[in-house]
């Protein structure tokens, strides 16, 4: 449905060229990094300034168009996908780091900044923002999709690191949903409202984002299993020790191999756990040591060790691109990513059953994961042109879901519910998705801030019509 | 307004002596640790159920009668008075720890459990439950207040060790907020709505918290500095190098006075902080060498070690009881405890500033603080019978959290907003309390729930209009 001819001419107007509707523009603000097919916007503007978002969210209101906040478009769940149509409000271009609070270990950006850019101004600080999806994702889009990465186990996720956040809601108003103290007692906790909520309640204008001290100490390891559920107890154990892990990587042999042929790395194709550790000098020491001897009472088989920084990075560049080197596996295909995450005595359970399940399904995925959190994927690999095999892909991502929420677990850990899990979402919180709904359409009464995204569409209705 | 004898008698059939009008047990649940007057509720209610929560939420909603859920009694801020008179719906016999799962780390309790039960309930198994305010909270009211206490610089508060909930909504269904999985991205965060909603919102059946490893190693020290300013210099440099200190707590003179009086013991009345330290040996013992540079640096006069759990517990114990104790130094009066919470690197001007305000005012008031999240308290000494004493008091307690505002603080780092900072949150929050009451008028579009709470009546009355 094409927009508006009021509306694109308010907007060309104002915006001149910073609003397109060229096909490339839409095509290109059309898909994220999910297996989903493209869904192009009507038209894209790029906005510089949180008056400017004002003035975009009071046109689409006035004239009943859906906007869809943009950010990095590395999204893995169509979270950016115009599924109904309407304008990409891209804040790409909102990129100014506004404020560094080093002695209060904070910063204030635009919601454009990237993690990247984020960490490449920090630098001299002798601070760092943890938070490493794989993909340079833009802040904004990380809170939205309450992002997490390598780091998690130590430093948390988006829900912990951001202080507060300036938003404009569907009615123009811009509010602040929390100042840079530490902890706060003072009303509902609207910032975690906001994270998580992938654009559907509003537009994130601003983050305020916790920061960590850059450790005295760090050192990575590898370290190789004969098997993934030797892997697997290590981590548990070191959880349960209490061991302050800052990284704690399970990749499986097909992973390894994947990664050894993309990154050029010469990693033993073997189930690997990637480690690092983070303290003082001696605490380094101590939790390598500890960790150590866990991996050798699970048949660990050797500690391959990275403390000059170069080869760290190295490392974790490699880890961080496992998602591509995982597709590059196999020619033309696309990855279905499946992002369960358990409580930690179940992990073993977890991906064994998986791993039985790939092998009953035929199908090539590699297996990933944030294990000290519980939290792993499974990158199926498909040929979108063969329906039998997406078909298989996904009752393979069925599987993997329901025993996680059989064991206790989610069906996301963090890449978010986007238009792929809304029926597993409903599956895992019950009456719990109607009393969101009902959030949703109390925020967003016309329902046009990235509709068709995390509710499932019956439950939205029902909201709406209540 | 006396409750309507079709409601009181379906309760007295349905729970016999469970449910009560009693002056002397409405008197009880009428006032709290706060300095607000009494304000009774017109009967009172024990729920040993979720299954009867809903049916009492059922009937209030069918009679229109307001519904004040109680824990423990021990809030700070009004919030379990009965101000618009109705039933108050008591908790404290839900107290059954439902599970402990050792190897994730969680707890699953009802929500009349206090945080020394179940902490008691951990004994042997290696794991704590860190966070504690003064009082022996229950959860339920710890979850409501978004409590956290002495070691949330290092565990966190509520906010962060607070997994999932049931609740029992406004509508009477009864609905799960997450599950056990360390981190999710599926959904609206409805765990973080209610914790600190003071219980407008829904009424929380059961709560699920992270446990922490007990330490290996745990110390805790005592320091003396000349002056409250250098204590301050010593948090602020500690926090900013980042030693993971477990806890690090600020008394001023008075307040040590205080405390040796009401708790024999026999610290030096000079300002002092409170050390904890939890590691490894090795690390407890590079942290505390750390620190003690530190405080060195800044006066201070020497630490005295309490390695031995016994005197440990007595240090934190006198602790725990300084509200007590402060209130002890004068006969007859009540405390007004202010709350506020700022960014580190503004502390010393918060407290300095606070300093100077209180010698103006002529009045008695220790200061008190969890310090290492920015966060303390002046506990404001006033004889309820003397009004210009209780006014003078109330100016003061506004000049500390103007100053922590204009600070970029909060007025509330842990006890929440109740009937006494309702004009604060606005200060703090401005448009962002509009969106709050349209959720609080979503989810209870009766307005039953603990009614007069949070947020303020103008701000009420706008989004019950709408």
């Amino acid at each position: 449905m094409p927009l508006p001819t009021p509306f694109t001419a308010a907007l060309a107007e104002r915006f001149g060229k910073r609003f397109s509707t060229a096909e490339a523009v839409r095509t290109h603000h059309g898909h994220d990094e999910s297996h989903f097919s493209d869904a192009l916007p009507d038209g894209v503007v790029w906005a510089h300034s949180t008056a400017e978002v004002v003035e975009i969210v009071n046109l689409c209101r006035e004239h009943r168009v859906p906007l869809i906040p943009y950010g990095a478009g590395s999204s893995l769940e169509g979270h950016i996908l115009a599924v109904n149509g309407g304008l990409c409000l891209d804040l790409s271009e909102m990129n100014q780091i506004v404020a560094i609070h080093g002695e209060d270990m904070d910063a204030v950006v635009q919601p454009g900044v990237s993690r990247k850019t984020l960490n490449a101004a920090l630098h001299g600080t002798g601070l760092f923002f943890p938070i490493d999806p794989g993909a340079d994702a833009s802040l904004g889009g990380m809170v939205s999709t309450r992002a997490s990465g390598t780091n998690a186990v130590r430093y948390g996720t988006m829900r912990e690191n951001t202080l507060g956040l300036e938003v404009v809601m569907a009615d123009g108003r811009v509010i602040r949903t929390g100042g840079r103290a530490r902890k706060s007692s003072a009303g509902y906790d609207l910032t975690r409202l906001f994270v998580g909520s992938e654009g559907t309640l509003g537009v994130i204008t601003e983050v305020t984002v916790r920061l960590h001290p850059l450790p005295e100490a760090m050192s990575s390891a590898t370290c190789a299993f004969p098997d993934v559920a030797s892997a697997v107890q290590t981590v548990i154990q070191t959880i349960q020790l209490g061991v302050p892990v800052a990284r704690i990587e399970l990749l499986d042999a097909l992973t390894v191999h994947a990664v050894n042929r993309y990154s050029k790395t010469t990693l033993r194709e073997a189930p690997m756990l990637f480690f690092e550790f983070h303290g003082s000098p001696t605490g380094v020491e101590e939790q390598a040591q500890t960790v150590q001897e866990i991996a050798r009472d699970n048949g660990g088989e050797g500690f391959e060790w990275a403390t000059r920084q170069e080869d760290r990075n190295r490392l974790w560049q490699a880890r961080h691109q496992v998602l591509h080197a995982s597709i590059n596996l196999v020619p033309d295909c696309k990855a279905i990513s499946t992002d369960v995450c358990v409580p930690i005595s179940r992990l073993a359970e977890a991906i064994t059953g998986t791993q039985d399940d790939i092998a009953a399904s035929g199908l090539i995925a590699p297996i990933v994961g944030h294990v000290g959190d519980g939290n792993f994927h499974v990158v199926i690999l498909t040929h979108p042109d063969q329906p039998e095999q997406v078909e298989a892909a996904e009752a393979l991502g069925r599987r993997i879901v329901e025993r996680a929420l059989a064991l206790d677990g989610t069906c996301t850990g963090e890449h978010g519910i986007g238009i792929g899990k809304q029926d597993f979402l409903l599956a895992e919180h019950g009456d719990a998705v109607a009393v969101m709904a009902s959030l949703k359409a109390t925020l967003d009464p016309l329902n046009l801030l990235n509709p068709g995204k995390v509710l499932p569409p019956g439950v939205v209705q029902a909201a709406y019509r209540a």
